[in-house]
């Protein structure tokens, strides 16, 4: 600009809260998503299945957090170079904008093949490790204009195009699809799938008990032969022939894929990195959510798919 | 910009967290500050200390958050005027942006005497409603860049001008100045000063007994006769002939003038709008915050002055 121009003033955004919907028809209302991803491995059909999303992406923004790891330095490798791509390709396929994050803290484990990440002694410190990274790509990456937030591990690899929208139309607070896993099943000597997230559940009465039991800072976790709590699974409810849009409530959820309204994140809905009434992470924004006054939901018949290592 | 040039990319922002500091020398580091203000009642002093303070005015940026009342509508307006006037005036004195949210929800409480609102029973609905606007406004607001974050109420009326590098000096995770009201003392015909945040205190035996008698959702309130804690208040320790750069140790704190990391925001740490180990709001955070391993500190003989109606 000329030297002479009057100095721009610096900007001033006004933000009437009231206009920002969060609807049945997102879309129609051009109501803006923030996808997040806590990304420790990049794989490519996640980022395919991203651009193939059919919601308008001059909607959608992209935020990432990545760990400070050899395998970070991977994923953060392979993700720009699709975001490059993408970015510099055709219009209609570009994210309205795209946020990474390097963390700046050591993970807590540095192997992190799916055996060792599930064993129970190294769950808590694990999920209050990745609590914290999904606050801190939170709190950086919400926006004023952000009307929805979907959460979306980098190991989903397989949803309908549709997912947006398709979860959007429930027009509830927290709402998950079931999370399941291809695999070769050696007997049948066919593909076949298996239930792959377990945190999302509907609570218990032996869960209950073993809660009102425990030391102050003790956590439930689910999917434990050592620890039966004897929650319903939304992975267990999964019936091909039943209602495809059947909708249960849930008290605990996963974050693989969670489309979230952001004014339940606004409220103060974070994942507690501490037990927060004995849950974790993201079964404990579900319980905080809660305690907002929003309820969480789940699908069981509509699925993603977990990457099979 | 010509229609035959190439269309500009989406914006791809990358972010190295550990190139983030919160030191010691946040001028000489170039750490942006982000001052946060819920704000009901606009006060021209606020406004004038603001525009006074000596912190580089191109690394703050402002949020506000303004309810959706009677009196909200005359802030808002007196808001924007001296918004105006300072983004048009003189470039040393602009801010590096400026935004105002305004509120969808109603207020609990419509009538704001100081009276009213410290009524012990409208304490919780109230302080309730207080968490959901700070969180709002902090969770819309924080961005990548943000180092620091200064909480400050629309009626802090007088403070130092180096406020920020004098409570950042400290380099402590979260910290209080005291803070006082002036008003006239009938008895000695003079203006004299008082305390009047009670919400910086170090626990005690008392209180701590207290909340474990408690229903869970009850909270405990500071500076109420009908319930006494034997708290060691941080009003009561102000002492103008000791060490001004006397620093306490705090379990809970106000939000009146609150100096907070960046960090400590992204982690987690946010206003519980519900009991939270029987505290709430700001006195919530502290207990939140300790909880993330992060100190809280105030300063007994630092005072900031709160409007006196
Ligand atoms: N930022 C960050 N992301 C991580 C870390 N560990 C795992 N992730 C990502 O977080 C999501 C969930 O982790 P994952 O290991 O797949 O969990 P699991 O499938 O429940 O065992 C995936 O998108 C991972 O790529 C970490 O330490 N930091
Ligand atoms: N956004 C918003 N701000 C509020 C509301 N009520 C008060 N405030 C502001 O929040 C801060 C603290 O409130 P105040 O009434 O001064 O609290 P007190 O001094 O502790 O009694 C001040 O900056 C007020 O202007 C509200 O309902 N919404
Ligand atoms: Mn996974
Ligand atoms: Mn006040």
């Amino acid at each position: 600009s000329k030297s002479n121009e009057p100095p721009a003033a610096p900007p001033v955004v006004h933000y009437y809260m009231n206009n920002l919907t969060t609807s049945r028809d997102p879309v129609g209302n051009r109501e803006t998503v923030l996808i997040l991803t806590p990304l420790a491995r990049f794989y490519q059909e996640y980022w395919d299945n991203l651009v193939k999303l059919n919601y308008p992406h001059e909607l959608i923004s992209l935020g990432f957090i990545i760990p400070k790891t050899k395998e970070g330095n991977a994923a953060y490798t392979a993700l720009q170079a699709q975001v490059t791509k993408t970015q510099g390709g055709p219009k209609t396929k570009r994210f309205a904008s795209v946020t990474i994050l390097r963390q700046d803290t050591e993970s807590p484990l540095q192997t992190q093949s799916e055996a060792e990440r599930h064993k129970m002694e190294n769950q808590k410190a694990r999920r209050a490790a990745m609590a914290k990274a999904r606050n801190s790509l939170l709190f950086t990456t919400l926006g004023p204009s952000t009307s929805w937030v979907l959460w979306m591990d980098s190991d989903i690899v397989e949803y309908p195009e549709t997912l947006i929208q398709d979860l959007a139309s429930y027009d509830v607070p927290i709402i998950a699809p079931n999370c399941f896993q291809r695999y070769y099943d050696d007997n049948k000597k066919t593909m076949d799938i298996r239930p792959y997230d377990f945190n999302n559940w509907i609570d218990s009465p032996v869960a209950k008990e073993l809660a009102a039991k425990m030391g102050k800072d003790d956590i439930l976790l689910e999917g434990y032969d050592k620890m039966p709590t004897y929650r319903s699974l939304m992975a267990m409810m999964y019936d091909a022939s039943a209602d495809p849009r059947l909708k249960v409530k849930l008290d605990g959820v996963g974050g693989a894929t969670l489309l979230v309204k952001a004014d339940v994140h606004r409220d103060g809905a974070m994942f507690p990195p501490f037990a927060f009434y004995h849950l974790i992470e993201t079964e404990g924004f579900a319980k905080m959510a809660k305690r907002l006054n929003w309820e969480s939901f789940g699908l069981p018949n509509y699925l993603v798919y977990h990457y099979n290592e």
